[in-house]
């Protein structure tokens, strides 16, 4: 097991150093050019923001590829003991995503005391998100593909198997992907949800005062003692269902965070702006909300799943139909309450109100980090126990806990996604007051290009990173191939594969693919803002706009589809055996 | 021969006329609410704009199931004579779609004499579009997967076998959805895209005179005159690749309409605005590259096509995110190339001038919709073919038109959808003048909420429409097991199968499962309107921008996959056999 877990350890941290030496270079070049052409308190902000996301990456991954094989070990004796060891370990990546982008970005506001140049560590952090979260998917998902193609599907060996070569590749990706690549997605929102709201109070100093400048970051630090409380409520016992366990946990922080807020504003805000505490209220509630819908859609209680899994019967082509279609239907009630919690927020506080609502969302970041990290290290100790041949009933408590890290996983990122968009018009609202642009008029036709060729880069981003997938995971195909080809005794159990060459391919995929959608994102909007800055504006909206709708079909299509899976592994339709059977619906193809 | 082709006939008109009759309740009702809520005028130009599209659809259908059988026939003597009938069989079609939107847009014009009420027309041609275009997908869809799903892959008979029950249904399909849906939804465009020109002209009636709205008018005119001499240039020989004949019809009857245009736009325009005829000019040529991007990406002589099919080799996991990449990365050209012809139709002509660009680009829907009407027309011939087993060279003539046909219904669809992004841009103007709507500005909350929801429409219309064909599908399954279970000697094609039933099915899912989209398409902006004009405003645009995306995507991706399986068929890695090399892919699966 130690051995196992010595090799995720190790793979993991590989692949975090060549990244981040390979981000070094790319953030002291934005370093530089700061420096030239903004100001060097900007050009710091943005190195200590890069350096601070970075930093709660690398500490998250570390506690993170420790506490698998504990977690493995604690399932010998109790679901309870797993349970805490596993969310423990994603609670230390949630807290430091929080803290560390708390504490940075109070220093740097008490040095520098304008939002506006602050706002460089949010642009640091979004450096790091931005590779972090590209490099981790391509990884996870190339050694995922490649791991199951092979194995699973060629040679029908389970997953998890410690002869296929891809195995470790797996469980590392399954930590870069979801522990360094969401926490540094969440930091970046985080962060820019907080910026955005106090440059957003800075303008309104008038009628808010200081009051709205400070109050962002009091409910950001109120937020974090909401979530450490909260996770004391995270305990079960051998029979409940540990999902009861994450929820009482975010429940509770979410709860106290209200009461706090409500004092918050209430003494930092002249009393006429008390509306602004409905709106943190709205957004809130919009992100559980956000979750409960997106745990609809993808857990396999509920007919949505139900119905991919009946589809499976008749063969891929209606099991892709199906999912597709539950993951686009499964835009309509997120959208709707985002609608809404802005419609509310707008209202009752005005643009800072809708600023605050994103703050409110993420408030209890570390919560959600914690319970979102908690997924993969529950996989991953189910496969240290696969892979280390522990007892039958280890892998059934691991089993337990990972089907819950699906659908934690997606609450996750429905609570991402919904935060995002949020983030993102209050990002636009503060870059409307910054560059001082009066209206973004939808009937100037530069408005219209600009909101056509933003729509259009999620799907031109998403194409690159799914043909990097498929490009590294058919490297991976080749040389899980050539392993079972050239090393004898393989597939007996006799000798070792050679993991850490797939982690290599892994590795080095993911790193040189995420150069281009990094590079696509950085320039898109800088080369549209040179043109024409109205288009620009038209394009961050039209981004944001198809960009939420896509990023929550297709989280929800993809955590559907996974379960769908489990579903019928975990004994619907004739569980496991669903593989022979399901040749009888190919019988036109096996001849 | 005569006796299957009147089987598809029949199924078609039947179809048809239950179609009407639910659509007749639909456009009477609206009728009634426009004669009471607006006035009578605009309520008859509603009613004529629906009579003239349904005869439109009316008249294409009767002659392209026609045309099949006569295709066939003539396919045994030469494949020049093969691809004259089957193009003039698509040519009335283009013809009576533009014929009956010009000459009705043009007798409503002479007598009410104000745009805006005759914009009653294109909402008449609105309606039939909406539903015959989702009614007839989802006919076609169910037909066609339920068909496949029973024949090909479960009991492995060949497509188009006369054995399988759903085949007729599947050529039934083929009509509806790409002679009858797609003539309507051209028809709309068509209609709205000179509507809204118009509409423009008299707001600019200042600079523009009287010639602003009667030039969308003779443009429109010229156009037919250049698709009809157009025509006249689709002929090939034995050996020729068929698609130049059919580029070659296209190619004159759009330089035709320049060279009209050019002198169109000097007599009827002052001086000063002849910069509109490089908006149209612009429009012109965005619609040609559209078309020859969309041919890049699904056809099999380019990679994108290649590498879906070299995807199918590792099984359907990569097959379809290799074909959903490829839908993904088609967005980028047309949407910039759109982007590129709205900026040139602003500065040289206005806002006039980019609604100026989209009549140019549907100027010769005459000679697209008849190049695209084609398709279905020889797909159905090789039906035929099959199912009175004609000798082997008049399936390989027929399966060679059919194949240029894949191509052909693509780049219609490019045309189709690029056009319909530029018409609605134009309508979007026309509405904000009409509304006296200044200024729909993004900084407003209300606008972005309107934005967001209105770009996750076309996701949940989308899941509508799939969900739809999937029931439908499943339900057509069931019948063609049923036949097979309880006929006996169908394998043996002793006994004739009974083709009506799942013509029925097929007919009765599309009439009831059309209706709640459609009725989402009505509803949406009229609740949106009510509660903020502004939101409906976002919301126009949100759907334009996200739904030109997913429109080129799905597009793309589907035409992709088709030509991928006909590139495997034709004898790529195997050809047919394919389907017994596939399944080594699936050893896991197969046990």
């Amino acid at each position: 097991m130690v051995e196992i877990s010595s090799h995720i350890h190790e793979g993991a941290m590989a692949f975090l150093s060549r990244q981040y030496k390979a981000l070094a270079v790319f953030v002291l070049l934005v370093f530089a050019v700061l420096l030239i052409f903004i100001d060097w308190q900007t050009a710091i902000c943005f190195l200590t923001g890069g350096i601070c996301s970075a930093l709660a990456g690398f500490i998250g991954m570390t506690v993170a590829t420790k506490a698998n094989v504990r977690t493995a070990s604690a399932a010998r004796n109790s679901q309870n003991s797993a349970l805490g060891i596993a969310f423990s370990g994603g609670a230390v990546m949630g807290m430091s995503v929080y803290g560390l982008g708390l504490l940075g970005l109070s220093i740097l506001y008490i040095i520098f005391k304008d939002p506006e140049i602050v706002n460089g560590f949010a642009l640091g952090g979004s450096s790091i998100a931005l590779f972090g979260r590209v490099g981790g998917g391509i990884y996870t998902k190339a050694a995922d593909v490649g791991a199951d193609l092979v194995g699973k599907v060629e040679t029908g060996i389970p997953e998890d198997d410690p002869r296929n070569p891809a195995t470790i590749a797996d469980n590392v990706g399954d930590n870069v992907g979801d522990v360094a690549g969401m926490g540094a997605d969440l930091f970046e929102s985080y962060v820019g949800s907080i910026i955005a709201a106090m440059t957003l109070g800075a303008v309104g100093f008038a009628t808010l005062g200081i009051g709205g400048v400070l109050l962002p970051m009091i409910i950001a630090a109120g937020g974090i003692v909401a979530s450490i409380i909260g996770t004391f409520f995270v305990r079960t016992d051998e029979k409940s269902n540990p999902l009861k366990a994450l929820n009482a946990g975010t429940f509770s922080s979410s709860i106290l965070l209200v009461i706090f807020a409500f004092f918050a504003v209430r003494s930092l805000l002249p009393q006429e702006s008390f509306g602004v505490f409905w709106g943190l209220l709205a957004g809130l509630v919009a992100g559980t909300i956000i979750g409960l819908i997106t745990e609809y859609y993808t857990s396999d209680e509920y007919k949505p799943v139900q119905g991919i899994a009946k589809a499976c019967q008749t063969g891929p082509a209606t099991t892709i139909i199906s999912g597709l279609g539950v993951g686009m239907l499964s835009t309509l009630w997120p959208i709707i309450v985002i609608c809404i919690a802005i419609i509310i927020a707008f209202l009752t506080g005005g643009l800072y109100g809708i600023a605050i609502s994103a703050v409110g969302m993420l408030a209890t970041t570390g919560m959600v980090v914690a319970v979102d990290a908690y997924g993969p290290i529950a996989d991953n100790a189910g496969g240290i126990a696969e892979m280390s041949e522990l007892p039958h009933n280890v892998r059934e408590t691991t089993d337990r806990l990972d089907s819950v890290g699906n659908t934690t996983a997606a609450i996750g990122k429905g609570f991402a996604i919904g935060s995002a968009a949020l983030t993102a018009l209050a990002l636009l609202t503060a870059f409307a007051q910054v560059a001082e642009i009066d209206s973004i008029d939808l009937l100037n036709p530069m408005v219209v290009v600009g909101l056509l060729f933003g729509a259009m880069l999620p799907f031109f981003f998403c194409s690159l990173t799914m043909g990097a997938v498929g490009r590294a995971a058919a490297q991976m195909v080749e040389e899980v191939r050539r392993q079972f080809r050239e090393i004898p005794g393989i597939m007996e159990g006799k000798s070792k594969p050679d993991y850490a060459k797939c982690v290599d391919i892994s590795t080095a995929s993911a790193i040189k693919e995420m150069i281009l959608p990094g590079v696509l994102a950085v320039v898109a909007p800088l080369a549209m803002g040179l043109w024409n800055v109205l288009a620009l504006a038209g394009m961050l909206a039209g981004a944001l706009a198809s960009g939420v709708c896509l990023a929550i079909m297709l989280a929800n299509a993809g955590g559907a589809w996974d379960n769908a899976k489990k579903h019928i592994e975990g004994g619907a339709y004739g569980g496991k055996r669903q593989r022979s059977s399901c040749c009888r619906g190919y019988r036109g193809y096996c001849g």
